[in-house]
Order: structure tokens, then sequence, then C-alpha cells
């Protein structure tokens, strides 16, 4: 049951060279594809590959066309190509609609016929679910929380009440949306909770990652714009608004009230401080600490170099030192000035 | 059904200025606040919007009283003031009591009948769940575990073996109390693990977040003291004593033996050495990582500052380069000071 | 029902001194060890107390064997010592076997008559269960995923479609093993999914913590090598590989396709970049960020030393001057050098 490159070609927009009734069945590394499967050059590394691959199909763009003699798709963007190539040689399944035995559905929620509820889900008075949502095993959707038409809660995800997910979402496991903002009062020394009252709000085509926690806003409303990507165990703070396309990679933390605009792309380990904001555009390399506003696209970093423990205890202690080198630093290049124009140093 | 401002000032122990009848139904943000709502001033920024807001009353402090012409509750501690509140007009909603029938709890377990056990939710042998406890659904508590009267463990929250929760604690979803340390012994190249015998003890008063884990002790126990609020994605490892009304933000990792004071806070993705020590009212920015004892109060950083990439790149390298740039340095200011004097530089 | 020191001595192969027919019960620190129990020497600082701790026996290597005088085990490693005489006197029960009557488990998925599975558990179509496994409460293992023999899943863990764990492992509360891996193709501004075909192939004897990720490949597999430990919160990109032995510390994150080799020692919060390689032997201390490949054993490290906030304050803002200082620095010693030679300085 495989597809024809003629039909791969048509459906993806790509150019065809070689035999269009060349059937594939399946996606695979370049290392690893044989006659029956398709595979695409991911980047300069694997390129040397092309001349030996036995594959049936290879996905590239058009300068590596000429170093490939087998059968091609040839395309300005490769891995877009393979992304729609293997989704459809391998579609995701619909499981079966229906509420599973052991789900405990409210009688005062809605789910729509053509939703599958898993087993042991809960859903809670006033939750609604959409057509063709799936409903994760073990998942829990709130009182008055929405899930989108389409949209995928794998096992054990957590929708807290009044939430609500758009169409064509993807939840990983254990991902939490809608758990209590991290707001207090101070009285003396003690902390005295502040009710968190809001929800959150996340748009169409948004992917949230596995154990992700996503607080809900403390009066108005966490939002998570249209097609954002969210990787892994990321925190999103109470109120933090997260613009359109932007993508965000595992163990990102970002704190309260925050504004992050459109086309962002934010890598591993970053911390975003509360209360600033975040042009659009704009990209953080892994592990960057963000204090402050930004206003203009580019790409922003910080962080300290890796270096062998041994160096690296040096040049740290230097670290603490940096104002008084810089201030001795000053006075060398001031009395020098001095001491080459004849003067007298002090 | 709302409340007079001449009942809210009573019971929060505010001034009120202005209609003691006008009855206020919610909390809202100062943009957003209309004549049945109350809404406070959170920081400078909004200040100027007083002038203009219809809000039903405002909560501010004695200084910004005269900015405001309408209804208002003044007090010393607006932030304080709101909390109550918004507890008054947005009261938690204390569920029905009883145990839900797909609840699995032994017959071993002790349940007070005033608490309500949720949908799913598995109570092992020997444990015991107070008064107005609230167990939510797909929650696990394991044997011999105590829970608190009054405290609520949100849907999917494990407390493992032997746990012991305070009273009026708040559980996020999928925080997990009780996984064993991470613990071994070496054997040549292999790790052999050490069994981990002890408890998670949690005071009264204690918010924990969503998906943050606390592990047990190895012998001892991990004791987390009286009004500690933890946020989401924290890391608390074996044995770790953490003082009262600590409070320490997201995604904050602490190694095991670690002892933190009281009235500490620590902020996000702050990370925390093993077998340390840190002082009562101790507080850390945000990313710093602490690696040996601190015994002086004070706030504590570390860390470089965001520039951008291509800044970052020239200035980062020079980082490994800093203990030769000190020593070159100090050589230029012998140098110079030979030079000054008259002699000779070799 | 203790155990004799003769008895454990030849268990745990170490040498008795003192009386064989003693009995000790349980283990206990140092501070709180009496008659009936066994302790050992954890580090220096606890030294001091074996002159007057009553612990019916302790575990200590042969240099510090003079400084006490009563029973003990001499062995040239006390922390593998302790660990299986821990093991000893407080085994793990194994759970009656048998499924758990609210367990869902597909018709066409292959249980072991000895493994337990618990209440709420669900295991789909195709799925394998080995020997002796223990299945924790609320557990979900997906369809043809396996679950190897003596493998013990706690309460919540989710481990995806087709994902192989080996024997013996340990897989702690609210662990994902499966997510998607976090893959797009760019589409103009919007991300378009790539499917994540892979698996996530576990070895034997490996230990994952609790709410750690593991994302399976997108077209190979994420492989988790014999013996590997992982703490809490780690996430493990798509197609990262880890060698035998390897030790990884709470809220770690690997990005995707980086292979890290055999034994290597990770500790707390350190990132590691996508598509690097770290030999074996290789040993990261705290918080240090990965960003290239690393070929030879060693220590490495980054990160800048926590200072008082007000000091840090001064030389953070140094570090965006750094290379600036570099240039200074290397023109005045030119400067110097041509004034000292008598030449005349520009």
């Amino acid at each position: 049951m495989g597809i024809s490159l003629a039909e791969l070609a048509r459906q993806c927009q790509a150019e065809l060279r070689g035999d269009p009734r060349h059937i594939v069945e399946r996606v695979a590394t370049l290392e690893d594809a044989g006659p029956a499967d398709i595979t695409f050059v991911a980047d300069d590394r694997h390129r040397a590959q092309l001349t030996t691959t036995p594959a049936g199909a290879v996905i590239l763009s058009l300068r590596d066309a000429d170093r490939f003699a087998g059968n091609m798709l040839v395309t300005r963007n490769p891995r877009l190509c393979y992304a729609r190539v293997a989704a459809l040689l391998h579609p995701r399944v619909q499981p079966a609609a229906g509420v599973h035995v052991t789900a405990v559905v409210d009688s005062a929620a809605v789910v729509d016929p053509s939703a599958t509820i898993g087993a042991h889900v809960v859903i809670e008075a006033g939750a609604r679910v959409g057509a063709q949502a799936v409903i994760g095993a073990g998942a829990y959707v709130g009182s008055e929380a929405v899930i989108g038409a389409g949209t995928q809660l794998h096992p054990h995800v957590h929708v807290g009440a009044r939430c609500e997910l758009g169409a064509s979402c993807i939840v990983h496991a254990g991902a939490v949306i809608g758990s209590d903002g991290f707001g207090f009062a101070q009285d003396e020394a003690r902390w005295e909770k502040i009710p968190q009252l809001g929800r959150v709000l996340v748009g169409d085509d948004v992917e949230i990652g596995a154990n992700t926690t996503i607080d809900r806003g403390a009066i108005g409303d966490t939002c998570i714009g249209r097609g954002v990507k969210l990787d892994n165990l990321i925190h999103i703070a109470h109120n933090v608004q997260i613009g359109e396309d932007t993508a965000i990679a595992a163990c990102v933390g970002i704190a309260g009230s925050t504004r992050i605009g459109k086309r962002c792309t934010i890598a591993g380990q970053v911390g975003i401080n509360g209360h600033i904001e975040i042009a659009d555009d704009v990209h953080f390399t892994g592990a960057a600490v963000v204090t402050h506003t930004i206003r203009e696209p580019g790409i922003y970093s910080s962080g300290s170099p890796l270096e062998t423990y041994q160096s690296w205890l040096k040049n740290a202690v230097r670290m603490r030192q940096l104002d008084d080198m810089a201030r001795r630093l000053k006075k060398l290049e001031q009395k020098l000035m001095m001491l080459s124009e004849g003067g007298k140093v002090e």
C-alpha cells in the first residue's frame, strides 16, 4: 500500500525526476533507505552518501540534484517536502469514535459524537469536546473547559477548569494547562495566596510538549497564539502572552505577564524575566537569560563558554574581578598617555 | 450576590473612602474594571489609569489615595488587601464530600467522611486522608501516606508511600511527592541503587506547583517547612530541608542534603548544589548557580548579561582568556610603575 | 527479623570485626543509629561521631577502622557495601501478581501471569509485559510497547506506542517515554509537523526519574544504554543516544541527535546542544552549557561564579566590554614595549 512518486510529487508540489510509477512504502534515513523507501538530504554531512544509497527516491534541492542518479523529488524546501511525504506515507490513524466505558463524563458536558474519549478519562460539567477530538487515557478536562475540533490530548494531560484549546492542537502526555499562577501577597513573613481567576486560552494548531506546564492568568488570561509550538518541560507563568508561530524548545521558563512576539524562536533552557516584552522575530540561543525588554528583531545570547574544569577554575574567579580590572586598565591607559606626552605619572 | 464595600473594608481591615453601600461583584484589572468591579493598582505604570477608570472601587495605598475620586479601600498593603478581597468575592467551592464510585480506596485506608475523593483516585492501605481534604481525579496516595485536613491534591498528583502533607496545603496537577532520591554506589563502572528509605514531610499551608518533584530521603526525611511556596517544574532532591515561608519560583533545582533557611526567595531556574547551607533571608536572582554555603542574608547573583549574538561571540571567547588578561594587566602595572620611577623595564 | 553481622559480611564480601552473632534490624544515620542499627561513614565531617555512636555496627573503610571500637564491616567501598546491606535489610516487596479489576488491558496485549498490573492501568493492543514486571496505578503502556522482566513502572508513567524497556528498569512517577520529538519544517512563517516515526529503546537496569521526558526518534530511535541512570525532570530529545552506565542529574536538557558516551556523569541543569558527540568518560559540572563536540575524556565546566547582587551588577556589565578590554590591553602592551625600547608612542 505504498504511493507512486508521481502522486507524491503532485501532492507535495515537487518536481519529479525519474520513474513516476515507482512505488515507495515508507520514509527512511539516508543510511537505511532501500528501494521501497524515500529519504531526504538532511544536512551537508549526509550529502556524500547520495552517490551510494540504493534508496527508491530522494527528496533534495535543485543544487543537489545532479549529485544523485536515481529517482528524486526536487523542491525548494526539502525538509517541508519530507514532512508532507512522511505524513502521506505514515498517516495518523484516527481512533474509533466513542466514549470508553471506564471514562467518567459529567452529564452536563458536551462531547461531539465523532470524538474519542479514552479509558479512565474524566470530563467535568460544562466542558465541551469538539468533533474528532481525541482525549487520551487518563486525561482530565475540567469544568467548562473547551477542547477544539480535531485536537488531540495524549494520556494524562490536564486541562483545568474554563481553559480553552483551539482546533487541531496536539498536547503530549503529562502536560498541565491551567494550574494556578504563582501569585502571593506578603503579610509580614507569610505568603497569602492571591486567587488565580483567569484562564489559559490556546489558539488553533498549537503543539504542547510532554510535562510542560501553563498557568492560568491571575485576573486576565494566559494566551498562546495560533501555531505556537512548545517542547517538553516548559514553564509558562500566569498572564504570559505568546505570539503566533513562535517556537520554544525544551526546559524554557517564562515568568509572569511577559509578552513574546510572533515568529520568535527560543532555544532550550532559556529563562525569560517577568513583566517584559519581546518583539516579533527575536531569536534566543540556548540557555540565554533574558532580563529586559527587547524591541529589535535579531539574535540574542548570554552565557560563558565551556572549557576544561581546570581552566574554568582560573577564569571564573577573575569574573568577580572584572570591574576592578576594567578600572585598572583605564588607569593604565591614562598613565601611559601622560607618560608618552612627557608628563609625570602620579 | 456581591459584597458591599463596607463589608469588604471591615473584613480586610482597610479604610473605606466613598459609598459604604456600593456593591462589587468581582475583581478585575484596572483596564477592564466597571462599576460592579473592584480593582487595585498593581504597579507604577498603571497609576495613570486611575483618573479614567469607571471601576466601582479601587484598592490603593495612602500615597495614591488623592489620585482617585471614586470609592476606595485605603490600606498599607494593597496587594494583600486585594488577595483577601479576591478570596471573599471568588471563594473556592468545596466539592461535595464522599468517595467517587470509580475510586479505589483500600479497606485499610482511613478517609475522613468530610473529605472528597475524585474519580479514578487510588488510595493504598494505611493511608489517612483528613477532614475536608480534596483528592483530585486520578491522584495517587501511597500506603501509609498522610494528607492533612483541608489539603487539596489536584488531579494526577502522586504522594508516595509514608509521605506526609500537613493541613491546608495545595498541590497542583502532576506534582510527584516521594519519588526515590537519586542515590547510587559505584561498583567499577556500574551504578548500584541505594535503597531510598526516608520520607517527604510537608508542613501546613504549603503550595506545590504543577509537575514539581520532591524526592524522599535516603535514610532521613526530606522536609518542606510550614508556609513554603513552590512553583512549577521544581526539583527537590533527597534530604533537602527548606525553612518556613521560603518561596521558590519555577524550574529551580536543589541537589541532595542541602538546607535552605527561612524566608528565602529563590527566582526561576536557580540551581543549588548539594550538601550546602543557605542562611535565613537569602535571595537569589534568576538563573543564579549556587555552589557554596551562604551564611549572610542578602541578595546573590551569577550569570552573564544578554547581548546581541554578534557581540556575545566576541566577548564570550574572551572569558576563556580572563586569567591570562588579569596576569598581563598585573605585569603592565608593574612595568609602568618601574618606568615611571625611571627604572628599566625588563 | 534482623540479619546477623556474619551473614551481612558474607553477603556483602566485607571483613567483619566484632560479634558475628550481633543482629541488626535496619540502617540508620550515624546520628540516629542505636544498637539494632547498622550505619556507615558517609563523609569526612561525620567521622568524628564514630567515637560516640551506640550503633550496633558501622560500615567503614580500612583507614577508619581503628577509629571505632564496636562491631564493624570493613570494606574497600563502604558506600557500595551500605547499598547492599540496606537492600538486604529493607528488601523491596514484590506486590501480588495479577491484573487489578479496574485495569483496562487490551485482549491483544500479552501480560505475563507473574506481572502485577495496578488499578486504572491502561495497556493497549500488542503490548507485552514481562515476568514479575510491576505496572503502577494509572500507568499507560501504548500499543506494541514492551516492558521487560522485573521492570517497575511507578504510578502515572507513560510508555508510548512501540517503545521498549529492558529488564530490571525502574521508572518513577510521571515520567513520559515516547512523546513526539520536537520536529517541524518551516513553510513561510508556519511550522509544519514532521511525523515522529521512531521509538525509544531503553536497555536493562536503567532508572528514569519522576516527570522526566524522553522523546521518540524522528525516523530512527532514541536509545538509552544499559545501566543508565536518569534523575527527575530531564529532557531527552529525539534520536539522542546515551552510552552505558552514564548518570545524569536532575533538570538536564539534551537536544536532538546528540550522542553521549559511556560512563559519563552530567550534573544538574546542564544543557547539551543537538547534533554533537560527547566521548566516553566525560564529566560536566552543574549548569554547564555544552555547545560543541567533546572528544577527550575529562571534566568540563562553564558559568560565572555567585557573588553579591551589588558586586555582580558591577562585574556583569563589564562582560559586555570584554572584547574591548582585551584589545585595549593588547594595545597597551605594544605601547609600553615601544616606550621601554625608547621608541615613540603614536
